[in-house]
């Protein structure tokens, strides 16, 4: 029983329940590749989001299998992922490595915003997509990702990610502590249902969308992001340069459109 | 000029202002140790706080130098820093490496929260420290401090933290785009002014009380941590096992108080 006090009434409906954070060491072929701070569940789909949006892993055919390591009882069981390659597959961890360490960006043109966007553009084209959707139509994805938020209803204390397919409605959503992590566990979750890449789809994120939240809907082919929350100034530069429409602070009969409008219908 | 499109008001009283994001490589006696995406300003002050709580520094007199590289004009002028030892200071940076690629952690005894937590324990011990305060004061607190945030107040997109001093009600307060960044440029203005361990004071965060905030706590020697959101629960069995109070969900006449309530005085 933890030492619980309360000067009035908490927030989350249960009170004392709270947001579980643990690390996760996802590794490739015996290689640590990351340690993440993430709440527990959807580890399969996080390890293969993660990886899939560092270009590690293509698809799930590059993939022999994904598991979590030791035995059930061993002090860590659960938060050590493994990922082995397919048969005949090369995987190349050490890409992660060097975007760590920046050793990637600062190779060639320094550091700065413009030198990581100008590595995206020279690696990926922009995206081609014209889908259009309702911009009102935002607002009630949101409300609606907020019902499916289970561990925030119980918490207060979790971000969540949406995948929202505006021709049939259909939405997976996916919880973390971490905001790149429930991004990661969407992603993870289309790499497994080959579902990639999403093509008129809208990536939505209860928090803010930053440069790598962005830089992770360009991976998945996302032609949409919605927020929340704010925009940062990489974020909209980066959403610009790759084609990429970028909507913030989206509210019922209100919005702020940052990048590419055209696909929004208002 | 962005394509702004707003359908209804946008957040921000000025609207169109976002929150910069930018990447900032701390190199140490140049050994890159880290690349973290942040908004620009107090960048002296988040390189020495980040070495400060990774245990890269003791204090002020370990840094011979703390200034950006390059020359005004380069593209990424700004976006660099570089930390040189003072004389006869040996710096240690892979321990950085090993700490962000979990093997130090998995060399021992797994990955799991515990296992982080004993590896804490055993490196420092528990805080002594027998402040008290009055609860009622926490609010006013981020009262004051969401009055210093102007960043915020422009962009509705950035964290902030704030060192408060329960005895003079004097406050320091740093904004960022990233959570942690926000808490290291309080812990480097702390190094720089030479005022760690910083007993008796309360660690504010603006957004969620996660093991890291905690961890940097005390790194600084701050036997209160309190969120405007939640605590995860590595944080609050970090808090307890260190002897940090920790409060969240802090509002005017309600918070939640998860670990070490004998320090507030309701």
């Amino acid at each position: 029983m933890r030492p619980v006090v309360r000067s009035g009434e908490p927030k989350g409906p249960s009170g004392d329940r709270v947001a579980v954070e643990e690390p996760l060491e996802i590794r490739v072929a015996g290689d640590v590749v990351c340690v993440t701070m993430r709440t527990p569940g959807h580890d399969r789909e996080l390890a293969l989001g993660f990886l899939f949006a560092e270009g590690i892993i293509r698809s799930v055919d590059d993939v022999g299998s994904v598991a979590h390591c030791g035995a059930p009882g061993d002090e860590s069981f659960g938060n050590v992922i493994e990922v082995l390659p397919g048969a005949g597959v090369a995987l190349a961890p050490e890409r992660v490595e060097g975007a760590r360490r920046g050793t990637l960006t600062t190779s060639s043109c320094g550091v700065c915003g413009r030198a990581s966007i100008e590595d995206l553009t020279a690696r990926c084209a922009p995206l081609r997509d014209d889908t259009r959707i309702e911009a009102a139509a935002l607002a009630p994805w949101f409300a609606s990702m907020r019902e499916e938020q289970r561990i925030f209803a119980e918490t207060g204390g979790v971000h969540a990610a949406a995948l929202f397919d505006p021709s049939s409605g259909h939405a997976t959503v996916r919880e973390d502590i971490g905001r790149h992590n429930a991004v990661d566990k969407v992603l993870g979750a289309l790499v497994l249902s080959r579902a990639l890449p999403a093509r008129g789809r809208v990536l939505a994120v209860s928090g803010r969308a930053s440069f790598e939240i962005v830089q992770k809907a360009i991976a998945a082919g996302i032609p949409i992001v919605a927020s929340v929350s704010a925009a940062s100034s990489l974020a909209i530069d980066l959403a610009i340069a790759m084609n990429v429409t970028l909507a913030s602070f989206v509210r019922a009969g209100a919005m702020a459109v940052y990048a590419h409008p055209e696909r929004l219908a208002f």
